[in-house]
């Protein structure tokens, strides 16, 4: 008998390697700022080489969603493939001291664990460069389907359209979701990742799989392939899959707020005031999981996406992409909980 | 032919793993607060598995201090053991990344890379759980006579005396050292090591081995088995060599500065003034950093305590051992460079 979950994300399970860097870095290692690149072991090893000293700490979008939900109260499991090597015992530590259920057994041959090298700029910007390593052996089998069908909302990554077999996870997961009438949100994770996979992700909105997107402006833009963000988030308003059923829609814009897009209706809500910015990495990730942890305590649309922006802004503030405050505390001072 | 160092460092190496707690967590995990304990393979996983979510840095009280005077402009190099692990690569890449010469090779068996379990309670204290792992390996085989010769101080850390073979490495360093001419600097480390080696500690300085001491004041009161910090200063003041030579010694006392201990004299150097102690972590480690820096650079034992006492202001106020912001850039703003 499995307990019911508020919240299941299958997502890359991926360790950060952090370190403050500059422009001048950045362009003579020839990565595009601000973006998410994936890299192979070579190149890990050089890029690794040529930083400067680095901060280790647990990461993977899908994963600090989870975890951010959890710290806000969500009843939560995590789906991905870390190896049995040091990080991967850091990266399953970090989920269950936050009280995230995660079963799926270590790989104990192929790769290493997942890592992200974060460059992190003066202005508070993250640039990323991703050696996949163990999740690329993520498959169907590593779902237990009870759990799956346990979760009232399953939450899929975009970035699983690079490793190999996770999308057959990914679509299997959607057929048992909703096999047991619950929902299926994704994140479209990165402009870069929805300019490799653009039809797909469409497809999967127009055949129904998803029931709530997450997007930041430039990937919306990317997705409807317009410079102008205001005829994105118009796309997505008409957006309507086979059977005429408007998704639920959640768009950030960085300091400009979110936006709750339902129903052909579209309503703003402000970013939460932040002293410095210091690393922008995991705002969205942490945008999403305020936003699912208000849900599954039955708040509004609104109201969620407020303690969505809540987290994001705690995030934003430190170095590294999981919570460092007290988010329930946080969102209690501001009445949002 | 090898290029002389102004501080070559002998220590332990290792990664820290470090969460926040509370005293609560503290006292069920019987941890003394404050202190450094160590603790064997089994104690580590069941410590780890009962802590919090963990940032990962590299660590180690000598390699902290090697690379605060490197970043201080020092040249300077680093004799410790890692294994050819996952936590050793991060340990030696931030060590080369911060321009410290590092070349004794890892072990390819025997125990992981030694990692120390830092735990933070809001009050900004710092509580160590040390595994010694790879850093019982370390034995005078691993010294490049030439390079030792070469450093025109070498520094020891208190807490070689723990794992097996490395005092034999601590000795043969200060006889290579002495024979070339330089200067031995020894750490007393922490009050509980002291109390593990006092008589041993007691005995270097007497026969002459010591010429630079660095002890905060609970380490000094240990080594002097006195509740009067006063008296503890006094005892040193007045401590000769077998050659009636007295030794020079840095004493931290926390906010309340530094003492410079010298001839007969004691001399006084305020605390440099900080915001809010987030972690304390590396706080008499920097201070020693910065002393040795300026040292090197020709300053006098005052204006190179002052040094000490900026850089170890700076690591208090982030999570940490190692120095976040720019320590020249800080020094010269204070007119210290």
């Amino acid at each position: 008998m499995t307990d019911s979950l508020d919240l299941l994300v299958l997502g890359n399970a991926i360790v950060d390697v952090i370190a403050r860097t500059d422009e001048a870095f950045l362009a003579g290692q020839g990565v595009p700022k601000g973006a998410m690149a994936l890299i192979d072991e070579a190149r890990a090893e050089a890029l690794f080489a040529a930083m400067g000293p680095a901060t280790i700490v647990s990461g993977g979008s899908g994963a600090n969603t989870v975890v951010g939900a959890a710290l806000l109260g969500a009843k939560t499991g995590f789906v991905g493939k870390v190896r049995d090597d040091e990080l991967g015992g850091l990266f399953r530590h970090d989920l269950k001291a936050t009280g995230v259920r995660f079963d799926v057994p270590a790989a104990t041959e192929g790769p290493a664990t997942a890592r992200c090298f974060v460059l992190v700029t003066p202005d508070g910007e993250r640039t990323m460069n991703t050696y996949l390593g163990a999740c690329q052996g993520l498959s169907p089998a590593d779902l237990d389907t009870n759990l799956v069908a346990s979760a009232r909302v399953v939450y899929l990554e975009g970035y699983l359209w690079d490793p190999p077999a996770a999308k057959d996870a990914f679509r299997k997961a959607v057929t048992i979701a909703h096999g047991a009438g619950h929902a299926v949100a994704l994140t479209l994770s990165d402009a870069f990742c929805v300019g490799r996979y653009r039809d797909e992700f469409l497809a999967l909105i127009r055949e129904g799989s998803i029931d709530i997107l997450f997007a930041n402006i430039g990937e919306l833009q990317s997705l409807y392939q317009t410079d102008d963000p205001e005829q994105a988030i118009k796309a997505l308003r008409d957006e309507r899959d086979g059977r005429g059923l408007h998704l639920l829609g959640l768009v950030t814009r960085s300091a400009d707020g979110a936006m709750v897009v339902k129903g052909g209706e579209i309503r703003s809500v402000a970013a939460s005031p932040v002293g410095a910015v210091v690393d922008t990495t995991g705002a969205g990730d942490l945008f999403a999981a305020g936003f699912l942890a208000g849900h599954a305590r039955g708040l509004d649309h609104v109201a969620s996406a407020r303690l969505g922006a809540l987290a994001a802004a705690e995030v934003i503030q430190h170095i590294g992409a999981r919570p460092q405050g007290d988010l329930v505390m946080l969102a209690k001072a501001q009445g949002l909980l």
